[in-house]
């Protein structure tokens, strides 16, 4: 008997011993991190509200009850009696059965009434009719990305239990190694900023840390292909764990299924969307820029099916020595600072990803409170020495001057934007500027995947700042649904009427101005005096947008084909700083020094070459900790 | 055609525009680093006694001419015609004709006498007969290792034809990528003594300089089994390089072919020798201790196939970007500076191995003149504040004190020793104090592999101190062959009679009391009061030698099955430390202070935990490098 079945026998044994008698359990399998318990008898084990909790905390697993298939109601007849079991308010939308695991997936518009305090209607339902509800939340807006990918997974559902059973034995493997110690292979996102993938290891197993390009540099991705990344072949990884969607940390996962990976990754729900959207995104840009994608979207499919989504503050077994937790980072919708703790007690290392220590208008600040942390590896996008930014409610008065100047001279402003996250912080201060008077109302036009991307926002509400998510659950005060917000679904055809029309606002993407719908908007607004570009977020070396900040006035215009040729820029150009998704050095500085516990080494990384260095130096000066500026190529060994 | 067969024919135009008419090229090939060139012409090629030398700077290349098979006289006719050509003092004791090359290799006991002033003699011979002349020296004492060698590298001639080839082929290959990095991986022998292996590597080359074990801690040997290591197959490697024959620099070399490694080890000639005597010895120590040995003697025999025995100074090309050059360290017979110069003119890293600074009696001291080195990789075994030695001559005074001492008692001298360089400085050191009366004439019994060794040292006089060299070439003065030593050769039955007799000296492996017959010495010796132990090199941590030194004072003793009983030590112990093989704390400062040019980082290993320490923080502040303390486990980016 391998390793694995004896654990689970012994587990089984533990959980007879702890339910009542009369409880049967007919089998109990690892699906993926959690622990899955069958039984004939699922009415009377949701009967006792506690067991659940109970057979979690003595277990350490976290734990899913399911019915054994043999004793189901029909659905037929379950349908009616769940209904009559949920309140109306819920809004439920959809009930989906499946039999094979006795699940029963239940689409609201509320689901937090179909949860009930304490899930008390949750265990509700299974007493009624034997199934086991899971809860999603009907999208407030409409989005097709979601969609996609829940009717994809439940397409996909019997072979997803066989991966999540198969990552379930491999996390639950027997320690093979005696030797102890713990390392960080650094593939990229070294003095740059971009192609974030870095590697934990120990004796026993290897993590990856995202997997991204690099905006504006085509052909430098990560270093997967030295031999301690994927030189033993890709399933030499155990698993890869994403801290957020933005391209530069997940650009290439779905790569990593073509070389032949087969586990799973490790991230937030949100995050598994957002992905979903970007990479496919990023993918039709490649073809429309004429560029060999390096994966097709089968690919970003094989990645979604292989996500186990885990919540902010959920400890995840990932491997025999690691257990992962995500922290809200307050960068973008799901990101997240992926903390690892390893051994039992030996090590413990966090990894930033992109954070925002203060709290935005979407988003509660970055979290620094763990429980323990050795090493931290920090991104350092605005770590220079100069690198104060203005507070974000200085940002917005000048914003909101910049704009009604524009509207004066019946101009347009245009602000190129990263589709997820500074798009709706925009919105929202945009929403609120308009809601007080100190901007006229005008339309606010939304290019690209602006609003795709709100939509899944609000998908997510518990991912979003607490006041916001409040205002959300209630449709009348769903910022996101005000109606100067206008969409951009007509192509060239609606840039041309809005172009022509009276002054308003433009949001598009690409953020960093390497393509997308916002260089039709260079094209239609670049030669109007009037007008006004405004740069809301960090501009990387090497991109169109960093150049035109730094003066460039030459637009490259033409056909969608090959653009040939030049336009003067006339419109001015304007930077308002205030409202990057990055903390700037304060910010920084604030969430290393306020950090508990004081971590003893901290890398710094996600930053150009003079702002890692400062940070570093900086660190290592004012709080006294062991800093370092890594190389991409590097192996730290820390135990 | 591939690159190489392109290479290879430009190579081949070019010297055709170089050689006289009349000078027919039949074919080039490559032959490891070399360049081979088949003439049907050999006689007239060897009278321009310059040509050679113009194609080898011209091509920079290293150059072999060999008669075209088809074109030579008949070996019974070419015998006498040879010797006519040879002086006889030369002492020619054999000539092995090898038709497939039209090489006759010539051993004779005075080579130089062979090959001639600047090479005449060589020539003559080839325009006498058309073969082409290899020289190797007799053995001046018979040696079974350098028989064992020659005969088995004469009997896989054809085999080592290919593996030749294919390793030209691959040095020659095309450079495949456009990315510049180099970078050093520690396996093992960081913070530590023992277990050495390095990997330098860059875009295009991964070259593994030593892999050895650890004394005194079996199981723990370098980390070959980590991704970067060979993860990805030993076949990942280009290149071996070996800087000495020392166990914790050589045992594992043969274990890299028990791993599929199929690739060149360049050493040098001596040290390729050496290692075959070690690591055979080593896998008869395991087997005599029971222990399982990680490879068989099979291996061995691999290992010395596939070297590439290179001289000091020679630069060679080991890959399209590196090039390898040895340099004289001054620790034991053959061994090196390992000089890597990466790209044209990009980076260079030198390995110092170990190191002697000073001259000594047996060896020139290290060098430390280089063309260029940004990075040193340094032993540091005496790296600690405190580890400065007595100079040679006081601690000669003292030995010869000690010695004096214990004759007077009727006590015998007993050290152990390296069989491998200690041995041989010490018997110059005795044999010297005997003929001018500093101690009493007696006998010095050579236990273990010295006898062995100090052949192998006598094959190889170029690779000893100038003045020693010389003496050697002169039998009478040859002062390895002094009559007072004594090569134990009756075993047991032997030892006790030496046990029995009157005073003497006896040297015996191994040099840190980990096994072999120092032993039976101190089972022998141990419980005699007038006797004295002496101690004359570093013994590591975990060592009996180290534990003694400590004042241990309980032996092991009992059948060669199974120690099982220990017996109490009477004999005095003395440490006499000046006659190390590696410079001392201030041997170490001066390599580096004196070197030239100035390397920018220092790279501290091959130490204990406090010693890299110290030496690494001692070149910091005095000398103004970036200096290093690397952890095992751990991937340095230098550019
Ligand atoms: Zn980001
Ligand atoms: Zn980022
Ligand atoms: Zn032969
Ligand atoms: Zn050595
Ligand atoms: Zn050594």
């Amino acid at each position: 008997m391998s390793r694995v079945d004896q654990k689970l026998e012994e587990i089984e044994e533990t959980i007879h011993n702890e339910v009542p008698a009369g409880i049967s359990i007919s089998d109990v399998t690892f699906e993926g991190p959690e622990l899955v318990i069958y039984t004939r008898d699922p009415k009377q084990f949701a009967q006792d509200g506690d067991l659940v909790r109970r057979l979690a905390s003595k277990l350490r697993k976290r734990i899913t009850v399911r019915p054994d298939p043999d004793v189901l109601t029909r659905p037929e007849d379950a349908r009616d009696r769940i209904r009559s079991v949920i309140p109306d308010e819920a809004g439920v939308t959809d009930l989906d059965f499946h039999a094979d695991t006795g699940e029963v997936v239940i689409e609201a518009e509320k689901p937090g009434l179909v949860i009930g305090r304490h899930g008390t209607t949750m265990r509700e339902i299974t007493q009624e009719v034997g199934w086991t509800p899971e809860v999603v939340r009907t999208p407030p807006i409409e989005s097709s990305t979601v969609e996609n990918v829940r009717n994809f997974l439940k397409q996909e559902r019997d072979e997803r239990r066989d991966i999540l059973e198969r990552i379930g034995r491999q996390i639950h493997r027997e320690e093979m190694s005696d030797d102890q110690w713990v390392r960080i292979t650094t593939l990229g996102c070294c003095r740059e900023v971009g192609r974030a993938a870095f590697i934990v290891s120990t004796p026993e197993t290897r993590v990856l840390v995202d997997c991204g390009d690099k905006p504006g540099a085509e052909g430098e991705v990560p270093y997967l292909q030295v031999p301690e990344a994927l030189g033993a072949g890709a399933s030499s990884l155990d698993a890869v764990v994403l801290t957020h969607a933005h391209l530069d940390h997940s650009a290439l996962i779905p790569l990593l299924f073509k070389y032949g990976y087969d586990g799973p990754i490790y991230t937030t729900e949100p995050t598994r969307d957002l992905m979903g959207l970007l990479t496919l995104d990023y993918l039709d840009v490649a073809a429309k820029e004429g560029r060999t994608p390096p994966y097709d979207s089968e690919m970003v499919r094989e990645a979604i099916k292989h996500t186990v989504p885990i919540e902010y503050g959920d400890v995840t077994d990932i491997s025999p020595d690691i257990k992962l937790t995500l922290h809200n980072a307050g960068h973008i919708l799901g990101s997240s600072i992926a903390h690892f703790h390893i051994g039992d007690g030996l090590y413990n290392i966090a990894f930033s990803g992109d954070i925002h220590y203060e709290d935005t208008r979407l988003f509660n600040g970055a979290v620094n409170e763990f429980p323990r942390v050795e090493t931290l590896v920090l991104e350092s996008t605005y770590g220079g020495r100069n690198d104060y930014q203005t507070d974000q409610e200085d940002s917005e008065e000048k914003l909101k001057e910049v704009i009604n100047d524009t509207y004066e001279k019946g101009g347009k402003v245009l602000i190129p934007a990263f589709a997820v996250g500074r798009s709706q912080e925009l919105m929202l201060v945009l929403e609120e500027a308009m809601r007080s008077g100190d901007i006229p109302e005008m339309p606010v036009h939304l290019d690209g995947m602006i609003w795709e991307a709100t939509a899944i926002h609000t998908t997510y509400p518990e991912y979003l700042r607490d006041d916001l998510r409040d205002r959300i659950f209630h449709d009348d005060e769903n910022p996101f649904l005000a109606e100067q917000f206008n969409h951009i679904d007509g192509g060239e055809e609606e840039r041309q009427e809005v172009t022509d029309d009276d002054p308003s606002i433009i949001l598009s993407t690409s953020g960093m101005v390497t393509g997308g719908p916002i260089m039709s908007w260079l094209e239609h607004l670049g030669s109007d005096p009037d007008s006004k570009l405004v740069f809301v977020g960090y501009q990387a070396q090497g991109t169109l947008g960093r150049r035109i900040q730094n003066g460039w006035d030459e637009i490259p215009v033409g056909n969608d084909a090959g653009r040939s040729d030049t336009m003067k820029m006339r419109m001015d150009v304007e930077t308002v700083d205030g409202f990057s998704g990055h903390a700037d050095r304060q910010g920084l500085e604030n969430f290393v020094k306020t950090m508990s516990p004081r971590p003893e080494k901290v890398l710094c990384v996600h930053g150009d070459e003079s702002s890692v260095q400062d940070l570093s130096s900086a660190l290592y000066h004012e709080y006294n900790m062991r800093t370092f500026a890594p190389k991409n190529l590097e192996t730290f060994r820390f135990l």
